[in-house]
């Protein structure tokens, strides 16, 4: 009785989220970034009706863009000015953000929707802030979660907001289909606060504030910007990654980037990246999500386990030292065949 | 005989490390520090043994004290102050840190040991700035068998260096006997940089910079630190948390500072505090190893097992969703018995 309730009330929710209801998608998103153990369950049950009902309806597919930089490059800026684009393009808007430094400062990217002011009341936009708190078993199995049910709720297009210091680009490039880079103008030929590395990961690099007093900086940086960027060996064979300037306040240049995004998703689609890479999502997915039920197994155990409590009174007695009886321990609940 | 070879091998560099050769306790560091999978047996086998030789041995438990405080305080020069202090008494003393934002930006505490130039040049000392990469299952088991290996080494006091930005404190205090902030001198009553969670860690409270600009502020600060400590509710009965103001340029309140912590001590030894304290942190070692093990389970099988591949083939051809897949993955791991 009470697995079937559960059951009629989930499929209520996803209708309701198939709906449009901004409300019920919020509050399923609260329960995917839940990490209590007593949601964990639950939130596995809406994620695979949601998953299924995705995949049994016939739909293009979502576009997922990540959206990076170093902080105060202006991220929100050019998020808001390229939500609008899109909006004018007909297309519904979904903006994610992940924040790793909110596991240090309690979030500071997105924190306040209304530094979005002009996107965030538009009617087919969707405005997410970061998790408020780490996620078990990291925050990537939880943001595709609740990519999905973005997608479930007609979204056409997900940006993804990330700090790029250097943590978490390469899990979001790894959840996306197209990353765009954006660049601090800066003088010199030494990127400003962006790691080498990231660079890799772009598919789009932009330079923002090409605008008043930062423009001619802007310019230089763009200039220095091309020549690195024609260094870069992407994995999509043939493939130029664009650099273009942008001003997000003077709305210069944010078409053009749109149209940069749309131009290597076309190329990517045509030769079967665009495919092979989500496949590789999903195995990551996969793991991640491993991961996560794999570490509830070991929490689940720690309540029930008399092992665990006569290890724990061996290891303070001086009987067993804590690496024995941890091995033990995991060793114990580990299934061989 | 590969197994007896690793063990004679494992024995010889226990002893060179009881002997005191730096080099021996440095590759012992880098090898717990591996997040490599070939790495984890033989840093088992290290650990097991350094513990045995450790509870054979009648010797003073290593005294473990952790130092906190916002970025810019001033914690290397506050640690190298009061670590020629505690080199002037007799002891032998070590220095860690633990930096949970070299995850975010590659390390930036004592990520040169040149920043504390008097205290690395002693003999009786040992520096090791913080490592490199984050650590599979977080950086606290490794720290923790870290400290052993420190012990082992027969260094009598280990100060553990973290900034205070509000996530590492709690996993820090949960490490050590005594738990030191330091705070910024600043303006006003609000405290400057510290989350007030973080003032609860604390069994002292230092104000540093008690000295040539910075006094009056930094007296106006102690007064106001004053008044809130006596609102903390200390886990040891009738302890009321210390303030006192330094300044590690001019070495003012040093000895002070060290006082305030051997009298904290003191206390919490007498009434069972320490110990207690010492039990509940074996207990949560011994999970935090439990989970990296357990995950090593994980990705050992993720390599093995050909049913994980053949839950992949199903996911990306759409008969089974992620969800669906991950739980059934990890179940089938798992040992119900």
């Amino acid at each position: 009785m009470k697995e079937s309730s559960d059951h009629t009330s989930i499929s209520e929710w996803i209708n309701s989220i198939e709906n449009g209801q901004i409300r019920s998608l919020s509050r399923a998103i609260t329960l995917l970034e839940s990490t209590r153990t007593e949601d964990t369950h639950r939130a596995g049950n809406l994620l695979k009706e949601s998953l299924a009902r995705l995949s049994a309806t016939e739909r293009a597919p979502t576009i997922r863009i990540g959206i990076s930089g170093p902080p105060g490059v202006g991220k929100s800026s050019y998020i808001e000015s390229l939500g609008m684009h899109l909006l004018s393009l007909g297309h519904r808007v979904c903006v994610l953000a992940i924040d790793p430094s909110s596991q240090l400062s309690g979030g500071s990217i997105l924190g306040d929707k209304t530094r979005m002011k002009r996107l965030s009341t538009q009617p087919n936009t969707f405005i997410r802030p970061s998790p408020s708190q780490q996620i078990l078993g990291g925050v990537t199995h939880a943001t595709q979660s609740i990519m999905s049910l973005c997608e479930l709720a007609g979204y056409s297009i997900i940006l993804i907001e990330t700090v790029g210091i250097g943590q978490s680009e390469g899990a979001v490039a790894d959840m996306v289909d197209c990353f765009v880079l954006l660049n601090q103008p800066g003088s010199g030929d030494e990127l400003q606060g962006i790691k080498r590395g990231v660079l890799e990961f772009a598919d789009v690099l932009l330079v923002n504030k090409m605008d008043g007093m930062t423009k001619s900086l802007a310019q230089q940086t763009l200039q220095s910007l091309r020549s690195t960027s024609q260094l870069i060996n992407h994995s999509l064979k043939n493939y130029q990654v664009p650099t273009l300037g942008v001003s997000s306040t003077q709305d210069i240049g944010i078409t053009e980037s749109w149209q940069a995004v749309t131009k290597f998703l076309e190329q990517a689609v045509a030769e079967g990246f665009f495919e092979h890479k989500r496949k590789l999502q999903q195995e990551h997915w996969f793991q991640k999500l491993s991961e996560y039920y794999w570490l509830h197994y070991l929490q689940a155990a720690r309540h029930t386990s008399s092992f665990r409590n006569a290890l724990i009174k061996e290891i303070q007695s001086g009987k067993k030292n804590v690496i024995e009886a941890a091995q033990e321990f995991s060793r114990s609940l580990f299934n061989k065949e």
